[in-house]
């Protein structure tokens, strides 16, 4: 078995609503010096194979399929 | 100014209902050897502080008050 985390964040200068929220709703609760907060996913696989380069492989074609839109975001794979 | 990442990730034993849909969206794209996924946050946090043990604290602070529902998630904080 093969643990691995895909983490999925916007390319710069995509805008992020859901970050803008974040940053604004840390202020009204007093967090003063936060200057920015960008959203983005992670995945935590597990791989039935113990291979680490077929792992490796197999994760960056999820992540081009699946995981992230590759349109406005970017994806890192990370074999644990 | 301080960059930092905050992970947000379900307690194990949680039901993860998403993960389970993105299982089966790998499998039916032909990923046969996926034996589960488990999706999570991330929130990339630029404060301006350079105080690296208060940014710390702060974003503790954060993941208590804000980013993580801490009944079902755990949160790791990293400063870059």
């Amino acid at each position: 078995m093969i643990k691995a985390r895909v983490t999925v964040t916007l390319k710069n200068g995509v805008l992020d609503p859901q970050g803008k929220a974040i940053e604004h709703a840390l202020g009204g609760l007093g967090f003063s010096g936060v200057d920015s907060v960008r959203q983005g996913k992670v995945f935590d696989v597990v791989l039935e194979t113990s291979d680490r380069a077929k792992a490796e492989a197999e994760l960056k074609a999820m992540g081009e399929k699946l995981l992230a839109n590759t349109v406005i975001e970017d994806f890192a794979v990370e074999v644990l």
